[in-house]
């Protein structure tokens, strides 16, 4: 599809704006979703004068993580194009990743030392606190900076989780990541050792069995995190900027370090935002819309209310937005997409499959179908229920952005 | 999608039953489709508190068999996993089919010798009685039991068709079944020689030679029946079983053969039914849902009356089974699902293209959108129409048993 799209794409001046509330959708408690819950005039205004409907984040049942569920948003089939767990890793750390660099998800872990091997007798190190991981992880940035030429940088996570960058001379290549994993996802056995999948993967695979040797021997003497394990060993995914598929210039307004390396993976210019309020970011939008054909707007809030179960919270982000909207239609975006980039019902305090609401507003849709915006209002609506990976084409489409195809 | 799904799956002890009527979906008669028009106050009473929508079996304006239509249903893309003709005969007439098994359709026909050369007079034997062709076939289970330590057993079929199995040592190969029909489609014409179209193929074209030759001397004396066409040379599709796929344990509750050896054919057991009555399959799934995650239950009459035009009596069936619908509630299970396999409107006495309604109850959905159960109702519900090779990735995740994808 992106081949298709890629030939039909033509210049335009027009404006569009993606707000993306995250973990949007919900489910009922009480009778009411957390969306049909919320006041929300402005939402419900546009709604009624727009193309509506509810997306589906890659397949029928399949629960996105944020990395796959924003991809595909953007018009990527996370089906096809995976980002691998050490890039989404170190992107959640706010860690750029270049084409040069292999990034990999690391926990600390304690082992006992049986004949001088390392026998695993606790995967997490214990949980160690934030501020532990802090110090440890200082150890072996003083122990190991450099391998053969490859520039080695860790990063502290949340308790025993960190992420670690090797940043080679080169861009590498397809397949040099495939690198197995060292974690046996059991105890009481030693760590596996990482083993190349490809030749690519080879010079990868050696230089991370010399960063364990290193560092673990830098962390010997802890009491509890004294080994790491490795998983997620990957590089960038190939893929075609926004500005190649789309011919469109992007910034990108995410208070948050994981969306913002995703808007950068597709070559968005991130852009600076003061703090993590929405009021803040809509400020950010204001300022920067003149300078780009289209802005993505992220709301983390709604997922995070969501994942701990708090209705009421998630219905308080989504009222707090829509109090802005007015804000972002004195802007006068030609196209204005409201939506999440998958679904966070308070019922289950997790991300779920559920069919996300989708709103489009343009002067060329049908509208008058949705009485307001809700998942079972959208389901109303004029798009049906779509794959997601077909909201940017819809989006461009509107934006007067696309010739037609075929004679 | 099945790689995705089985990386995705996760342990649960969750239970799922899901409901086919055969041929569920129908067009309307004086207004009401057969779904409609019958009185179901308990899949009425469910519809509206469940998600609801259509599932298209294989592709918009396709028209599926049983074999295809179920296959979808199960998670198995028709277009992709083709099951034989040959093998859906066999299976139809209660015949068993294993991996050493090659199954061929079989007609008798009528030829006349000239320089005793076979001259096709009437492709189906002047459509013998089903009493002949049992005569008939017992002749030639006489004349050939064995050729070459391969099996050979004939199966009667209606009038002049024919199943036939053809039992080999070892397990056959993929494209040992490309041999090419026998049946020209026309009079006046000599019967085609099986060709393999591929090196595995060349044994089984060689039995099959033989086998003609054979059959066709032990009835040559036969005044209508004194030839035979083969037609559909299969053997069982490559395809993961549903332990493999989706992690579970499952049981058919299905009183007619063809959909037992279905069930079998993905893995599931086959439990014993005590005479072909809604009330004892229902009494089968209440003794075995304990000891299984999933049960597929299987009612056949609703096809059938939509195969002969009679509209009331596939009302009647739908009734009945609505009947029984609470003491399937009873059973409690996480998800339950009731839908068809493809739809076989009255009107049209045949099977039919047109999507099918499907409806999944469980605490994790919308509801609030079908007011009742029905085809048009079915329209409004939160899954939309979708493809039915998606319905057990829905029914697994509304179990709970499916992780994120990505992170």
């Amino acid at each position: 599809m992106q081949e298709v799209i890629g030939e039909l794409v033509s210049s335009n001046t027009t404006k569009m704006v993606l707000c993306v509330l995250d973990g949007l959708g919900g489910l009922p408690l009480g009778g009411k979703t957390e969306l049909e819950a919320a006041s929300t005039p402005n939402l419900d205004e546009i709604a009624r004068g727009s193309a509506t409907g509810l997306h589906i984040p890659v397949a029928p049942g399949i629960t996105p993580g944020s990395g796959a569920a924003h991809l595909a948003l953007f018009g990527y089939d996370p089906l096809k194009y995976g980002i691998g767990r050490g890039v989404l890793e170190a992107l959640g750390l706010g860690v750029e990743v270049t084409r040069n660099d292999i990034a990999v998800r690391g926990n600390f872990a304690t082992v006992e030392y049986k004949d001088d091997k390392p026998i695993l007798a606790d995967r997490r190190a214990g949980r160690i606190s934030t501020e532990e991981n802090r110090r440890i992880t200082t150890k072996i940035r003083e122990a190991v900076s450099e391998i053969d030429g490859v520039g080695v940088s860790i990063h502290s996570g949340v308790e025993h989780r960190f992420a670690l960058v090797l940043t080679f001379p080169e861009p590498l290549r397809t397949g040099s990541d495939e690198v197995s994993d060292t974690d046996p996802q059991v105890v009481e056995s030693g760590p596996l050792q990482p083993t190349p999948r490809t030749e690519a993967a080879e010079p990868v695979a050696r230089i991370i069995e010399q960063f364990i040797t290193m560092a673990t021997e830098a962390i010997r003497d802890e009491e509890k995190a004294n080994y790491l394990l490795l998983r997620g060993i990957s590089r960038l995914p190939d893929l075609l900027s926004w500005r190649e598929l789309y011919g469109v210039s992007a910034g990108a307004v995410a208070a948050y370090p994981m969306y913002r390396g995703i808007a950068k993976l597709v070559g968005m210019d991130v852009l600076e935002v003061d703090g993590t309020t929405i009021e803040s970011e809509i400020e950010t939008l204001e300022k920067h819309i003149g300078g780009y054909d289209f802005i993505y707007l992220h709301v983390k809030k709604t997922d995070s209310y969501g994942e701990d179960g708090d209705f009421e919270g998630k219905v308080g982000v989504i009222e707090e937005f829509d109090g802005y909207v007015q804000r972002i239609l004195q802007l006068k975006p030609d196209v204005l997409v409201v939506t999440g980039d998958h679904s966070t019902p308070s019922v289950m305090k997790s991300h779920s499959w559920h069919p996300v609401p989708f709103l489009l507003k343009s002067r060329l849709t049908l509208g008058g179908k949705s009485s307001g915006f809700s998942e079972r209002e959208c389901l109303n609506g004029e798009l049906g229920v779509f794959r997601a990976v077909d909201a940017m084409t819809l989006m461009l489409a509107h934006a007067g952005r696309l010739q037609k195809f075929g004679a």
